[in-house]
């Protein structure tokens, strides 16, 4: 059966709201306290299928001359092609139903290759090369002209013909969990006459898809962007975390730098793109028509629904400050990838393609406090009491999602981070 | 002696002019003909002495428990820290001294060791994880202001108190000698109401050199000036090909993308920057005085002459289209450094740090085309007749520069790049 099938069930329990049925198998890098070394991963349930242990086992297929999951990142079992994928993701899936005796009825291998996910430590399940951030969601882009330049001139001439895109800093994508120190950049308020250097004090989330790419490409190489989307391995959630004001004084003219150079945050679940492909949807029509380095006749979003959680560092309840989906995206991580390599520049396995903010069409969808609050002038109520216009000291902010399935879930578990002050010397 | 000592000689020739005498030693990765695998190598005359071999032979400091020079990049010598880089380029010094029989007098090791340069195939001698390109000559961003937006408003609010940057591409940073494939991209004439898709025609040059990051610091680190000049390696010429016409189209909001995407050329030579000491000058007076994290008193700058040549395809001589010298600068790239961590942002091993294009105050030093011509309006004349605005296919641009000391040079081989035709389908 395909592992993608509605009726298969696992013989490891798994709740109805879990987001990791057997038809998920997301992909992430573990350590356990019993044994630091770094090892690939799926999670099935509320454990984790140690795949480094299975490798050693000799049940899982050999894709390469070199294992591949005993490293610290899924890029090797990426770097040996689609092939390898689907053969392993077919023999995983096998291993794990619940008529499938050769890991069920192996008690001691079942015992430790199957851990609980709370004695596991979660680990960035990439290496990136290279970090790129699109700016593709319609309502964002508005939202962010409107807020800047007024209603008329929100949308920039070039968004509906590019895929508008910049270079990101691939050094500091770290793991959900990972906390985020408050930057420290310089600041100049209007009506000053010289800036200051100091602890941001519009410090800001971006909710995001990360499109993990899984094929290199050589440098001169221009994707359509059929082999775009076959070039990409799946996706995980991602918060591209932004200090508006450091963001605002330094971005012009070539564009964002230190305002989102401290941190960007990873899920730890890499959901593959064949998990997702019954989810798979068309984006808003495109008009004008993109040029036809950019068409794309197949549905290449995806309906996922995205929430972001809030919760001050003495709450004991977090507040849901937007729900949206990532089938709003205007343009689609495959065009994104398509116009990325299309002045010939060379892609690598692990590279990171954030979606840019995903905002929906009202208030509630938005995907950053900079909306939400619309530019800080309508601050968000919490529901343990207080308000926010952007993130204080102590927050945690966590992004989740799923894909909803007939009886079952695609879920990306979640994307945190907590806040840290800002270390002043 | 100090291996900057003028008074030194080395046994192997080097010509008065030579860009690499023994004050010099800057680190390369060769392979040749009978041994394809990359090891690290420095400069020497018209030959280079083979690092792996001499770390073989045990004549090299060990610096770490692994062998540092039998990789294909200089990281690994890098990542041991200052310790071993100054202890290992002390001990090459003294191998290489006229006065000095270990290699001079073992024919048969140094016969192997000591190769025509010749005879080698230059690589890329980083691995770069991260490209950060700046735009820091006052003259360079006053030109390029003055063409878009007239003389009064040329320098953009910001600039003279952020070392203006933006994360580049490292996965296209390629080395000296590599041709380059003419873009494709979005273009938009001004008039023309939609964009099309086709090769750039206004293909340019940047005139750079790049600052190659040698030392790694955590995230939430942030580096003063002083500690950013002590994390610098050393420096090569660098060449970000720029696609001006997708450039023009692409750069709003967020600033260059595949206009500067598909290449960008480093030189085959590093070098260090403990060779370039003796060259160090203070950078022009900074008004308004810097905010506090971007302070220096001491001199970070460096006298160094750089040359830009233009050779068409069919051309017997190349014309030298720019002499303009790394001292104009006006922050230093301690200074652009000690910027990219405030943030917190973590460096790592191998990053390079563009300067930005290298313009002098007059038109005879301006490091790009496009302030060469005027924005195309007025024709850079060639040596053997006909005129160039922008590159054409078939023109091989060559970067060349040294510090001139007394008697010797401390040179940079070159970066050099032929333009191939656009691969249109």
């Amino acid at each position: 059966m395909h592992p993608n099938d509605p009726s298969l069930r696992s013989f490891v329990e798994v709740a109805a709201d879990s987001d990791f049925p057997i038809q998920n198998l997301p992909y992430g890098v573990i350590s356990t306290q019993d044994d630091r070394r770094l090892r690939v991963a799926v999670a099935i349930g509320d454990h984790v299928l140690d795949l480094g242990m299975m490798e050693d086992a000799g049940l899982l297929p050999r894709v390469s001359a070199k294992p591949v999951f005993r490293t610290g990142s899924i890029n090797a079992l990426m770097a040996n092609g689609a092939y390898g994928i689907g053969t392993v993701r077919r023999k995983i899936s096998e291993l794990l139903r619940h008529d499938s005796p050769t890991l069920r009825d192996n008690e001691a291998l079942a015992k430790r290759a199957l851990i609980p996910m709370k004695n596991v430590k979660l680990h960035r399940p990439v290496d990136v090369p290279g970090y790129t951030d699109f700016y593709s969601s319609r309502e964002h882009a508005t939202n962010v002209g409107t807020m800047f330049r007024g209603k008329d001139n929100a949308l920039q001439e070039n968004w509906l013909h590019i895929p508008i895109g910049y270079n990101g800093r691939a050094s500091t994508v770290v793991v959900s969990g990972t906390p985020v120190i408050r930057p420290q950049g310089q600041l100049k308020a209007a009506g000053e006459s010289m800036p200051t250097f100091g602890p941001s004090k519009r410090l800001d989330i971006e909710l995001e898809m990360g499109a993990i790419v899984g094929r290199a490409t050589e440098m001169g190489h221009i994707m359509d962007v059929d082999e775009a989307q076959y070039s990409i391995f799946g996706f995980a959630l991602f918060n591209d975390w932004s200090a508006r004001d450091i963001q605002q004084w330094e971005y012009v003219p070539l564009g964002p730098f230190q305002g989102k150079a401290f941190a960007s945050t990873l899920g730890a679940w890499i959901v593959t793109k064949e998990a997702l492909e019954p989810f798979a949807v068309h984006g808003p029509k495109q008009d004008p028509e993109p040029l036809p380095y950019l068409r794309q006749d197949k549905p290449h979003n995806y309906d996922i629904r995205l929430e972001v959680e809030l919760k001050p560092a003495n709450a004991t309840r977090g507040t849901i400050i937007s729900v949206s989906n990532f089938k709003y995206m205007y343009w689609s991580s495959a065009q994104q990838l398509a116009h990325h390599s299309s002045s010939g520049c060379s892609m690598s396995v692990g590279d990171l393609i954030g979606s840019g903010t995903i905002s929906g069409p009202d208030k509630g969808s938005y995907g950053s406090m900079l909306e939400l609050s619309w530019g800080g002038k309508e601050p968000i109520e919490l529901v343990e009491g207080g308000t926010r216009t952007f993130l204080e000291d102590g927050d945690t902010v966590t992004l989740r999602g799923y894909a909803q399935g007939d009886g079952y879930r695609i879920g990306f578990g979640e994307a945190s981070g907590q806040i840290l002050p800002a270390k002043v010397k």
